[in-house]
């Protein structure tokens, strides 16, 4: 394995965010401020020209560089790097008003007026053409400037567009997918269901408000194309940089747990994975190591992404954001453990939006590095700058990733599929969060799983947890048999199953496709609870019994051992827990939900059994591991305000240089980085 | 009395369901397997076609039905009967694309686009012709087949459509109404009111959501012209049949208290009432017994509808539907005690959606005869084949009626009129369940009232309970006097006669038109009550107080008698139930909101005085009537999960073949049929 | 100080209400009943012709006026007077059939249907040219009529309208407002971030709810535009009747705090102001006491706009309105002190809507003196005749007004801006209710604050409550530094002079614009907590913390005087109440909010700082005072049911005309009005 810093002349760990200083070019006295506050932060690097087209080219045509080259220069000069994006989050308005089609159309047919962000038609001819003219003149001028270290895409890329144009595109994405046999798409759609055979690719339109909503695979073809058309658009905006900079990475900024995008697709076209991290700190939904297991799932999915190198975070707030429905402060020391989360879960770099709060504009009161006062002696400047000295003391650890032997199956075609299911309860359906609360159970047993996709490489794994796996791909069954009986370990849920990659049930036995082989059991019926329904399961061996609800299946169990059994209601005495060997590896079956901490000793058993290492992690504590070609780093961070003793951990603390022998006592809101060699 | 069964070649008791093998045309090995089961679960009768026109018309203008009179030839083989539907409830994608004027135009006048059901403009005359090109091919080739018992005009009729073509028929429609006279429609809408006097018929448009919405004369119109305009078309389907198949009864499926077509038009064009019943059992709303007492009102209005023949049960769910928030399985016994609720109230069928689940379409996952696991085994299966085999037992029950004496005046024009006027609370107005609630008491004194319409035939009843009649229409208040006058009971509630057939306030004391006078008092003030408002009255000769909420009225008393009085607020000790003598009746009236099982105390006196029998009914059963030309047909469904003793039994059982002598232990969600001559 | 009566024909208090004759110009029966009744309630005045264009131009062009004169006529003789209408608050249809676009265009550009109210486009020149006529035509027909004594200009102006008309009119009032030089605009509106720069003033575009949204200073100049673009219209109507009606003053009648219109700009063209007031009495959601108080301020905001002069309760409710969601009655003697709250607070008239209900229309259901019973003996009629007698007793205090030292600032400009600011929490921004509060806590001192605008004259008062001023216009922190350095005392809040008129934050500090120094204080965060989130703060002196929720900033104190602390969390310890005197005057900053109540030692040391009287008023005791020009009126209602002793009390009581020597003993729900002289 290759483990090398993403960006080594930073020394290791980059440290920085957007900064706007386009907003600020008739105020020169403000841009020298910045570098100096920047300096006190060990701020290195710093991601400019986000939406900075109608500085570039104010009137069509018309281009504007200079400016940039100077900043960029200045910046260099003091030793900060440039990651530099292209400028097409955002269109300038004479686009909009001479080039109407660049203006999405909402689900309904109507297009959108000009404003805000992020809603061009991706498949616009005319924003394209334009997108092509100014990337071509940014990556020109500046390819070659030593101080650029990244190419970041667009931002935050995301939405639908149901124009003409991008209908057109679905309906050949369609012929191209089916063959060009309309007869393959009404029978895989199972169109004749309420009279809805399509007679040619032509009749089939996006599924409109209100239009045809009742196809469910027109529903997910439509997501997959989404994803489709704006991968396709996003290779566009790289091939224009690539054919001109062929040595500067590129990225773009994900979103945390996105819904409408396969991030998985894109991923696969970038050099670089980077997200945008905005965890509600002490909200009044969750605890606070809730927020921060939430947060983590979500470093989890983008490091696993490209497991063999560190991820970025892109953007993170400093102090505040101001789009929530409540706009709380993060709390003295949550910035750094925020921040050193990511690099614990494997980034390279922490990223804040923004550097400079702008007078005005819709993020005029998001946090920020300098706040309007303009002084270093803020509360949040400080808490900025502690964890540029922490990156400074470890920044040896860029380049180590994480080695995991365990990981949970996320996949987002089966998201949509579940979300858009006409089964279960609307309200309770939660495939993200028993995800994520699956993930979580095994983190507090000192096991971080990755995160990972249907098609992603299995072959690293020991043990794969698949929550609710309601669609199988083509080959998904297959893939699961050959990891069991080569001796994987998988552990199904309720809801697995169900239908094939175009939505069709299968016949004969839920889960489908061979698994019911796999399992040794066929799920009849799954009923779905009222919140306040609950039933209870005896897990064989423990006498306390687990609280069930949302969801249970009748089970029929056929070659599997029954591990629980469900203690009410109807399908009292009946199996709600089996365990079936399948050639040198066992297959798990939930067929009910509850709080997977509960399953702790279902999974203590799983781990022993595929020698994976368990450690006891006390509460309050987080813990992660990085491993470099033949060191390994342990992360210890305590969320909580008082100091607890850590036992079993050995070696150079990088923090505060302490070698530690055997325990440790880990202060409120401290964060240490153990250092041993393997 | 003519007491026939509905469909005497089927041995009385038609079992049977929704059926696509439409779908399945690929799979013969499927189609055989499922009659083989069909078999199994005593099925003798299938609905054909409901959603077939793709299939029949794939290409416009090219037509195919061999495979259905395969598919009917088939099961006729096998005594399986065929209901068949005209294919209008859904339009191929191809007439959508042709002829866009099929499609609606919504509240906001932008016409809708290809896709779902149920969505046609009734006015488009292309739509017309298609159909009738359809359902004449349809009814020339299956009129005369011998397995053909019934007609089943489109699908679950509903909605509105505002596009031009219907504007114009609206605007014919009133001018019609109101003799070419816009002053006449002035007058009676109070147009003066906000200057919204109109100076043409022409001038007027539908109350678009955008647009007027404030006469309430034009917005009750509007309900009353889409009810029109759909009973019209559903008569032009009728009538192409008619015209072919003259013997063949037809019915169209009503949905449960369907809010937006007046089902009293339509159903004086059908032969034969059917509705599709799907009650949400175990839900957090209502207790199990509200459920059925909620289900069994709507049978107690199809069933009035026609009160001298059986309707029909068309669609039920077998173990779930798939639609609902939560959809949680029917617990076993509730199929049977449903299905048995729907025979005991006067239905001679019990029908599903589904036979067979679809392995795609929006409904693959709702309730079916045959999963997707495809045996004879599963729970639900042997719930349904219980069933057919109870119906083979009481097959004798076949054509009995129910025979009450009493009826809840149930007022679509008033229901319209009370959701939509502007007073009271708007949360609370509740008309639909203040009139379940009061037949509910009912039935708990072993009474089964009707539910009835204002210009129903009242001649057959002794009492008539009116609750919240805030419209009268033209005659009614002199239909109230003469039922009254010549010895009728009838009670009436707060909110009873303010407004007239056009919605315009009686002058000089409410209720209007007469009624002061049948009911000796004037109402002069209707509070409305928060939620958590209350007060209380105190009927006389009783000792507790009874709880009232949401609406109180203020009355002037006249010639009536003062049976209860309020006990608080600005209104206590001013009367609040009274009775009037008026001829050789009696006319009470209830000035506030309470629970109606409160009220036994009055239903009492009220039932004693019209020599009406008062049965004894213990909690949790439930118990209806059945009359053949001599024999009485007692149903007793115990729907706890104990045994409870019945007494005052006596006869034989049909479904144990027991003769009871006294009474009867009724076990836990137990279904018996008692049998005795008259 | 020209203290007269507003109207001192009628005897001084006018005593009336809107009446819709027009409505039954075919029933003269009601029309002569309608003058004995309301002869009988005291009413001395109505108001004609609101809706009534319908009538008095059923044709385009065909204009019938005779019907409203011979209204006006018999009214006068029986000493009835009449305020008089322009028509313009809905449209005929023919006009919207000829003219649509005098139909509005919603926020996503659609255009409305014809129906509703008030809902025409205010640019349209076809609607303009036809209200000219047709107010031309009026005020040529009735002008020298003695018996019309007031104007009043359409009704109850609001809404927006997104029309081609008026986005061109947006456009030239923003080149007018920034001098035509497009970079002024898109400094002041930061339009650089997300690269929103505009080339030209015709790019620019309302915000379209599907368009431009993220623009805050857009959304807010839209704001100012649509009250510009109102108040233009109406001074259209206003010059209309002036020119021709020379000596007759003119109003408008505003609503309850409206959002949409900065009534203070409106307020300058018109003679006299009027509002019309609809509490919800006995709603669930706070006390009847907090009603009242919600009313009062509004009557001390309305009253505050001129200062010098009566304003007008132009509309109320007799009995009950039938358009809140629940629609309670107001019970026995509420009317009354609702009336009399009015006149206690600087009004010279009692209006109702209305004085006969119609039979139809949208508020059929509405109370009003008459009812469609139509008699003089129901509860509601009583009550408005005893109002009637009562202003009959004490017409001699019309003319006197307020006389206050105490005012808040509640500006328009800064709701919008706090609304719309992408900051805090969504939910509990409260600028409205914030204000009330303070108002309310100092009510409760005996001090009945004036309600004024950033701009009005502060000359009259000592002490300036400003809560939540986050936007200062221009000069306006000036005025604060004047105000204080000679001598007045300002409370101001979290929350203030953060951003300019542009919604540009100030740099360097908030308080920005120089007010730092003023409060001595700067604001370093503002914390946004949940709803369950609490803190507290501990005021120096006082034993008992006070509750803080919802906000609380971080302060960096400078030259402040620190009067309390926080208690809790982070900002434990750190200054939450200052003082920093400031030239002659005090400025005082609370960081946070708590209830306004529990500040009352630090209000009672600003009135003591300022020599005002502190008053003590019993609880469930309303006081205010009217001032004449040697006289003072003192008013005290009991909204309890419970007598209360008043001390301190001394003069002329004017409804009993009794004599007061020190105490009254003030039964429940009754009003007193005590003369003194001073």
């Amino acid at each position: 394995m290759d483990r090398t810093a993403l960006f080594p002349n930073l020394n290791g760990i980059l440290h920085g965010g957007d900064y706007n200083p386009d907003q600020w070019l008739d105020r020169p006295d403000i841009l020298k401020k910045d570098i100096e506050l920047m300096k006190k932060a060990k701020i290195n690097c710093v991601t400019l020209g986000v939406f900075s087209w109608s500085v570039y080219e104010p009137v069509e045509g018309e281009f504007h560089f200079e400016w940039l080259e100077n900043i960029i220069d200045n910046l260099y000069d003091n030793d900060i790097y440039t990651i530099l994006a292209t400028p097409s989050g955002a269109r300038p308005a004479w686009l909009d008003e001479k080039y109407p089609d660049s203006l999405r159309v909402d689900a309904y047919g109507h297009r959108f007026h000009h404003g805000v962000r992020h809603n061009h038609c991706m498949s616009s001819e005319n924003f394209r053409n334009k997108v092509k003219i100014i990337n071509t003149k940014l990556a020109e001028k500046f390819a070659n400037h030593p101080a650029i270290i990244l190419w970041h895409i667009s931002n935050e890329f995301g939405g639908y567009c149901y124009c003409d144009t991008c209908k057109k595109k679905f309906q050949n994405y369609l012929a191209k997918k089916f063959n060009h046999d309309i007869n393959k798409l009404n029978k895989a759609w199972w169109t004749n269901f309420w009279s809805h055979t399509y007679g040619s690719f032509d009749q089939i339109e996006p599924p409109y408000a209100n239009g045809e909503t009742s196809i469910l695979g027109l529903n997910l073809e439509w997501k997959r194309f989404t994803t489709f058309n704006m991968t396709e658009y996003m290779k566009f905006e790289i091939n224009i940089l690539r054919t001109i900079s062929k040595n500067i990475p590129i990225t773009t900024n994900f979103m945390k747990l996105y819904e409408d995008l396969d991030y998985y697709q894109m991923a696969k076209e970038l050099d670089i994975i980077s997200w945008d991290s905005y965890p509600q700190f002490h909200n009044d939904k969750e605890s606070l190591e809730d927020t921060f297991f939430d947060n983590g799932f979500n470093h989890a999915l983008f490091r696993s992404m490209k497991p063999n190198k560190p991820f970025m975070l892109m953007e993170s707030a400093p102090g505040v954001v101001n789009w929530n429905a409540v706009n709380k402060y993060r709390r003295p020391g949550i910035h750094k453990l925020a921040s050193m989360q990511a690099i614990a879960m494997g980034a390279d770099t922490v990223q804040y939006f923004q550097i400079r709060k702008g007078r005005g504009g819709f993020e005029q009161f998001h946090g920020a590095v300098i706040d309007h006062l303009g002084t270093d002696d803020t509360r949040i400047f400080k808490e900025v700058s502690e964890v540029g000295d922490i990156l400074n003391k470890i920044s040896e650890v860029a380049g180590s990733v994480a080695d995991n032997k365990v990981a949970v199956l996320f996949d987002w075609d089966n998201r949509w599929a579940v979300d858009d299911v006409k089964a279960l309860a609307q309200e309770t359906k939660n495939y993200d969060n028993t995800c994520i609360k699956m993930w979580q159970a095994f983190v507090k047993l000192g096991v971080d799983p990755d995160v990972i996709s249907s098609d992603a490489d299995w072959s690293r794994y020991k043990i794969i947890i698949a929550p609710m796996l309601y669609l199988l791909h083509d080959g998904e069954a297959e893939k699961i048999k050959k990891f069991v009986s080569e001796g994987g370990q998988i552990l199904a849920t309720y809801f697995t199953g169900y239908v094939d990659h175009n939505l069709l049930c299968y016949l004969n036995g839920f889960p489908g496709d061979g698994l019911k082989e796999v399992f040794g059991i066929i799920s009849e019926e799954i009923d779905s609870f009222y919140p306040t329904d609950r039933n209870h399961i005896l897990l064989k061996g423990y006498d306390n019994s687990i609280e069930v609800y949302d969801y249970a299946e009748l089970l029929r169990v056929d070659t599997a051992d029954i591990l629980g059994i469900y203690e009410e209601d109807y399908i009292k005495g009946t199996p709600a827990v089996t365990k079936n060997q399948y050639g040198k590896g066992n297959a798990y079956y939930l067929a009910c939900r509850v709080n997977p901490e509960e399953l702790k000793p279902l999974f203590v058993r799983m781990l022993q059994d595929a020698n994976i290492e368990i450690k006891h992690i006390p509460d309050g504590v987080e813990y992660h591991t990085r491993y470099g070609d033949r060191t390994k780093y342990e992360f210890y961070s305590n969320i909580t305000d008082n100091a607890i003793m850590i036992d079993n951990v050995k070696g150079m603390e990088l923090v505060t240089r302490t070698k530690i022998e055997n325990e440790f006592l880990l202060n409120g809101k401290q964060v240490i980085v153990v250092k041993s060699e393997m």
